[in-house]
């Protein structure tokens, strides 16, 4: 553990020196839970762009929009979100600090548990365990039975909940509440119709959005996982509730994968268990509920090992019951090894139908989707008998309007109304019965609102973990760090360097480093006067997978040497070969291997 | 005028049908200045940051960053925008409702002049063409002059000042005041010192960002051009205040550029000139002020271009003093010609050393950059003389630091509390007398604020522009409308057409569609019942630069034949030889010629 922990200072310091990342308006005293990516962070965050967009939206052919952040308070009002993204909060009555509820205990319980008896030590250790399932009443409980304070030692206030979302204010009238949106998911959700439609009115589909999102952490902290404002990509994917194959399924049936679940019939105290099973196998028994959620198990994780995840650093996690979000009914994480233990990346959850039918239900706008009927089916319905004579010489003009409130009158409304057969109708202070009948009717298309499965990426937490497995030290030489990605995750592809500072050598230079860019590859002319080898390091020190330097010889030969970061080898390049050697590297359409290149 | 207001109309239809873009929440109500961008907008946009970071991150080497939206009271008062970021509003005395002064005001002007006489006629028009450089108090009088009413006819109430920044509050002590920043560029001036150590601490240099950006407008319309939220890109060029040529400038010194600015001489309300004047000549002769800008102009131009904005519909228009932003001494704006008109689409501003001076003031953190002087400078300078010994033995405990106060002790304090070559120190109520000398000190380092010449990109805008320049309709029937977007910047890349419904197609349609997809092409299949030359419309519509018809000759000659959309024209292509040939005219590296295809 401390190895891990002295590794993790090590890396930090290396990213923040280097300026991969640091606490946002640090010169004004900084803001907990924001932070500023630098150039390598942010061209690793394009790079994970690129191939994210690649893999699903290309790949799958999903449909990706780009919606508002700033949402109304009515369409959070619908998702539940006002109501229930909430965490719970209590206040230091002295002090007036204010501490996360759950965070508190649990470090109270697991200090206390230190020193206290055994009986008392391991419930205390299985209370803390499950934190994450309790409510206000519960955490308030504890906080009560064991007599917690704040850390200065002094009482605290009730456990409330705190909504997590950033409110402002939109227009100068100072009237529409709005907040800053905590996940992309309802911008798709709200433009389902359109994506239909743009889908040929074909079922299934997926749309997908990258963008911002912003909760307001009540003590945001552990680096980069419990963060503000951050990027998340979401991928929702739509489809029929009682047909969750997926076309796919048969290339990832098998495909192992290390899933983390509850065994069938365990008890619900009993542990979590860790196997690695074949997707087909995972889905025809039940594990996984269904081909489309196992296939997009799949996909983010072999996703997660493109971009440099080490496969054995990953494991698929089922929700337990009491720690999903309010919208989803079974949902499973991408959880990484970290220096803070795993820590969730991605959530794959199934959202059931709860979004599209809370908003239909709200705006009247039905988001629904359609399928032919395989047999046309017949049911009875309860309708009004409509005599339009009769409500014509009665309403006259107002009785255009009265016959399509009748025609488009709900069964359960009839219901609800009918006595002897009748309904009673009122319009402007004129009652009148209508009589109801049973009617058949012939349905061969079915209505129905779609089922989501919903892939969500943390982006800022994977990057977080990219670095801690990228980044390693030199056996022969600790202070030498290096990060090791994946050539085309790689913020900076090359470095150039001279030598030694020569004239002769600035044009070479010049022209190399023209060549690369005119291929899209990204490079620094490091020509500062270090030796050669603290300049290798420099480059080693942000991930520079190639190292080109230019010597004397160049000068007669018109070749350079080559530098691969991870196994130190070197070969000579003709600098006509230079841009498609490099670029087929970058592109990952080539690997490096040992022996010279082939002209 | 006419048939641009049909034409836009007819665009707007067709982008609104096809899901470009719509208005956010429409089924909430929909909320003004708020658009969401479907899958054809969201492609066009990653192709416009894909070119956008080609031609101006990686080709000049500038370093991309991506820091925080929500950005505290502290930092955003410093850069002005808390005092001088505001339109001026007045408000409807009995409604309430809430106007932007300017717009109603010149709308009340236009209006009257219409009605009024040939004096009063000019005078109106010519105030109405002015509003963009009227004061809170002139605003004030012209409405007092005129009598001016709101819409309804109701008295206004006082023109007041409007903040445009959206207003937020982190963590859940709701004490810490936070916006949502209005430009990305702040985060890139708090970030200068870490952005120069990237550049290896040589200046000058460039550092960029792409983000969304928010302005509470307070009546936006006029649709993409006037929003709430949006996507910008920034650079910010940190070069010496009087070194300000540019080491690429050759390469753009014979760029004729259409060039709107008053004439040298010509009086302050003289109209603004159309010339276009090659980029040397402009600089040279101080039309445009230094080379920095005058690249910056060029490579602009080039860009907007490269995207497919038709060169004779941009003109790059000099600010008049009394437009400019609070932080900036000299503005340019490219503009293009739209259906609403001349449209600013990017700001090239020159803002001086102001934002980085008053961070520095506030923080006390020196954003500075320094240079070797060429010459070293010898200076006089005031000076405490201090007596270690004597201050010891008077101050003991105390003595070290009162000792670093008076060695840095800056030359204007000793100047303010010098009297009779003597400056009185006060340390824990004993005063004490240090004498002053002149001392002198030779200089060999410079430090000095850099400038910041910043283009800014507003993404909206110019995406807005593109879709009316790439809009036509078709000559033989207006019904059929195309998008001819450039191949690199189409949305979707090829549309895959089986002739008609066959089974025999199905293996060779999904054969293709991998093959494709494999290449990064993005591809529609569009296996509808419609006739191919429906579907062709269709792909036309979203502006589809290649469509690849299936036909029953494919299934013995496996060739398929690939339409341009464009010149209508037809040829035949192997299908082995179809990857090779699209990807190639999408990555615009050949381009569309008639004849067969060389194989």
């Amino acid at each position: 553990m401390e190895s891990i922990k002295n590794k993790r200072e090590k890396m930090e310091q290396v990213a923040k020196r280097r300026f991969f990342y640091v606490q946002s308006f640090e010169s004004y005293g900084g803001v907990s839970g924001f932070f500023d990516y630098g150039p390598h962070m942010c061209a690793l965050q394009n790079n994970f762009l690129t191939t994210w967009r690649r893999h699903f939206v290309l790949e799958e052919g999903m449909h990706e929009i780009d919606s508002a952040i700033i949402t109304p308070f009515e369409v959070l009002k619908s998702s539940g979100h006002v109501d229930k993204f909430t965490d719970l909060m209590c206040t230091d009555t002295v002090t007036g600090e204010i501490y996360r509820a759950d965070h508190l205990v649990k470090e109270w319980l697991e200090r206390a548990s230190e020193k206290a008896e055994a009986g008392a030590k391991q419930k205390m250790a299985d209370t803390a365990s499950m934190i994450d399932s309790f409510s206000e009443e519960d955490l308030q409980g504890i906080i009560n039975t064991y007599g917690i304070k704040s850390e200065q030692g002094n009482d605290l206030g009730k456990v409330v909940p705190f909504n997590l979302m950033f409110g402002t204010v939109v227009g100068p009238g100072g009237k529409t509440q709005s907040f800053l949106r905590p996940e992309t998911a309802q911008g798709q959700f709200l433009n389902f119709k359109r994506l239909l439609e743009v889908n040929g009115d074909k079922m299934p589909f997926a749309s997908a959005m990258v963008g911002k999102a912003f909760r307001n952490e009540i003590s945001p902290r552990t680096g980069l996982f419990r963060v503000r404002e951050f990027l998340m990509a979401e991928v929702e994917h739509f489809v029929h509730p009682e047909e969750k194959e997926h076309p796919k399924f048969a290339t990832c049936r098998e495909t192992s994968i290390p899933l983390l679940f509850r065994k069938k019939g365990a008890s619900d105290d009993s542990p979590q268990e860790l196997q690695s099973m074949k997707m087909g196998e995972a889905v025809s028994t039940g594990v996984v509920n269904n081909e489309t959620l196992g296939y997009f198990i799949v996909r983010v994780f072999t996703f997660l090992v493109k971009i440099g995840i080490p496969a054995d650093q990953i494991r698929i996690r089922q929700h337990l019951p009491t720690e999903m979000a309010h919208y989803a009914t079974d949902c499973w994480d991408a959880e990484i090894s970290t220096s803070f233990g795993w820590i969730e990346c991605v959530g794959i959850a199934d959202r059931a139908c709860y979004d599209l039918s809370v908003h239909s239900k709200k705006t009247g706008d039905k988001l629904v989707a359609r399928r032919p009927l395989p047999h046309p089916v017949t049911e009875e319905r309860l309708a009004p008998v409509i005599n339009k004579k009769e409500i014509g010489a009665k309403f006259r003009g107002k009785a255009q309007s009265l016959i399509l409130r009748l025609e488009t009158m709900a069964e359960e409304e009839i219901q609800a109304k009918m006595s002897n057969n009748q309904i009673e109708i009122e319009e402007d202070g004129v009652s009148f019965l209508v009589k109801v009948e049973k009617r058949k009717e012939t349905k061969h298309v079915e209505e129905y609102v779609p089922n989501v499965i919903e892939p969500s990426f943390g982006i800022g937490r994977i990057l977080y973990a990219l670095l801690w497995h990228a980044f390693s030290q030199r056996e022969t030489d600790e202070q030498r760090t290096v990060f090791s990605f994946l050539p085309g995750m790689a913020p900076v592809k090359c470095a150039i360097l001279p030598l030694q500072e020569d004239k002769r050598f600035t044009p070479l230079l010049q022209e190399i480093k023209a060549s690369l860019v005119s291929r899209g590859v990204s490079c620094t002319l490091d020509e500062s006067k270090a030796s050669i080898g603290r300049r290798y390091s420099r480059a080693d020190e942000i991930g520079v997978p190639f190292c080109i330097t230019v010597d004397f010889e160049t000068l007669s030969d018109e070749q350079v040497t080559v530098r691969e970061r991870d196994s130190l080898a070197q070969k000579r390049v003709p600098i006509s070969a230079l841009p498609e050697f490099i670029s087929s590297l970058v592109l990952e359409e080539s690997v490096w291997t040992p022996g010279p290149v082939p002209v």
